[in-house]
């Protein structure tokens, strides 16, 4: 009998289900009779992706349209009554849960009841976490659309024998900084360097400085001409994915040798290391990672990074990206059906 | 018999609408029977404000409303047929005209139709332009909610004798600088500074600079706990204005000598300079006028802004705001009665 998680990625682009084994180390899962799901760690469907309007986030509508989803494409671990497969814990990672959904809590308690199994809902700042870090101590930063960085004295899964510490596998002990969103913070995020991009394109147009010029080229290439962005942004509801849209740009100049795209996304890299480094504690291992959809661009961003951590706290590790955020919800799913996390309000509910 | 003139100013805050005479020298108006009319040298009543939503801006439904407005309280102004007073012109300055109202030349011809005059429509800085400059050339930059300048080579009123210059009173030769809403650009705008603030304010929150301390106390004061914030925020449609709300706190902050307020203050008024002589070409005055809401808080924003002049283009003239936008929309009604505007697209339409 296969003892299997899901894990929910939630966010502002997409969403994500994955099946997994409970336990990571046996790295197999149940035939899927497709030729192509048996030696694959997990298998995945997407979902559509989150929406904020005037009540809020569509993120519980999304929640319930991926578990309707898996419920059509894996019937035999939603079937409860029978079937030799059975799902432990449920864990969903979602943008927006700590601000823009009403009653968090209300999430994991539904899949809960659904499934008849132990689930837990984060931030998906947490879930990022627990998949680049692979559950141990530190702090990550993670650049996608937005920014956000969060800390985590670490957690420990049942199974790693011996190394659990009392029945608490995952403790409190969560610290975020930044992730306000794009016109209140997500320094160095996606938004925030398209922004920013798009600004100086439109210095040069306006004649005020003509650094920005190559960065106007793009803008035109990509949104036509400058009289009609406003039109293309402001009457959007996705007004940060159109920015983001614009940072593969500047990152894609800032290679190529434009001297203001080069500063742009290096600030972007300073920004994140020091939202990294005001995510740890004295509680906290000194360890940070970049991650994120906008940290494979690599280079200023990178050398931004290094360089502004080098300058705070020079005695920090800069570890690599184990895993992804739906990794990491699969993670809190396995902490889930240990009974291992304490809730704590503003990052994780169970 | 009186000669009158309606100007509309329609924007993001509210909207006037103002009845005046034809000719400025004459100062009266008819009197309006209830004791405080006759020495005015307007009457004005108010009306909504524009809403942007995904069919772009409200500003046609609110030039109807201003008019049926004006319709009630000034029934003897519009009795087509009767009445010893008689309009001889309407103009209207709109917030969003040239970039989120589609076809911006129905305007005046639904409003020349309704009432049988001579009628304009411009984007709502160059109403500010006339209002602030009473038509004379130069630039003005207006920092209000957002922040636009614009530049004319100057108009001339067929009542100004001897300084007509052939039959076009209001020549083309617009240039306008910025303008681009509140992600894009607006630099130095009510917005602009108020998403500065709260970013500095949140820097401290997250423990990233303590020096944006008096700012996070007063954004607490103003909104509540930071993680209130982005729930105020995102789920509005007029997210500028809430931003823009926040300048006050940080002009205030500013004056009573926060640095990093007064930086940020200055720094618009530096960014409004740069604005107001990007919109100067050879064939304009070289004079500038701030103006709009902003411009009041004087202090660093006046510093930085003449500083930047100085920096730039020390033989520019720095001038006093003669008028307000409504001033500039009474100032275009009578432009359109003399016959004397050149539709200039993205500004001016007849």
């Amino acid at each position: 009998m296969s003892e299997l998680v899901l894990g929910l990625d939630v966010g502002g682009t997409g969403s994500r289900i994955a099946l997994a084994p409970l336990d990571p180390a046996s790295g197999a899962l149940p035939d899927a009779g497709d030729g192509a799901g048996s030696a694959a760690s997990r298998r995945e469907l997407t979902g559509p992706r989150v929406h904020i309007g005037p009540e809020g986030s569509s993120a519980p509508a999304v929640v319930d349209a991926l578990l309707d989803h898996a419920a059509e494409a894996w019937p035999e671990v939603f079937d409860l009554a029978a079937g030799d497969h059975r799902l432990r814990g449920v864990a969903l990672g979602a943008t927006g849960l700590a601000s823009l959904v009403d009653e968090p809590e209300t999430l994991p308690r539904r899949m809960a009841e659904r499934l008849s199994v132990p689930a837990a809902a984060a931030i998906d700042a947490v879930t990022a976490h627990l998949g680049a870090l692979d559950g141990a101590g530190g702090a990550i930063v993670a650049l996608g659309t937005g920014a956000v960085a969060v800390g985590h004295p670490g957690s420990t899964l049942p199974s790693a024998a011996g190394e659990r510490t009392g029945s608490a596998a995952c403790p409190a002990g969560w610290r975020r900084v930044d992730g306000w969103g794009h016109l209140l913070g997500d320094r160095g995020g996606g938004a925030w360097l398209g922004r920013r991009g798009l600004e100086e394109a439109l210095r040069a147009h306006d004649g005020v400085d003509p650094a920005g010029a190559a960065l106007l080229a793009a803008g035109r290439e990509r949104l036509g001409a400058p009289a009609d962005w406003p039109a293309q942004l402001y009457t959007r509801d996705d007004r940060a994915g159109v920015l983001a849209g614009f940072a593969a740009d500047v990152v894609a100049l800032a290679a190529s040798g434009d001297v203001v795209s080069g500063r742009l996304v290096e600030a972007a890299g300073r920004e994140a290391a020091a939202s990294a480094l005001a995510a740890l504690t004295p509680e906290h291992p000194g360890r940070v990672v970049l991650t994120g959809g906008l940290a494979a661009a690599g280079g200023a961003l990178t050398a931004g990074f290094t360089a502004e951590i080098a300058a705070r706290r020079p005695e920090t590790e800069i570890a690599a990206v184990a895993g992804d955020p739906l990794d990491g919800a699969l993670h809190l799913a396995r902490l889930a059906a240990a009974s291992g996390i304490v809730t704590q309000e503003g990052f994780l509910w169970t």
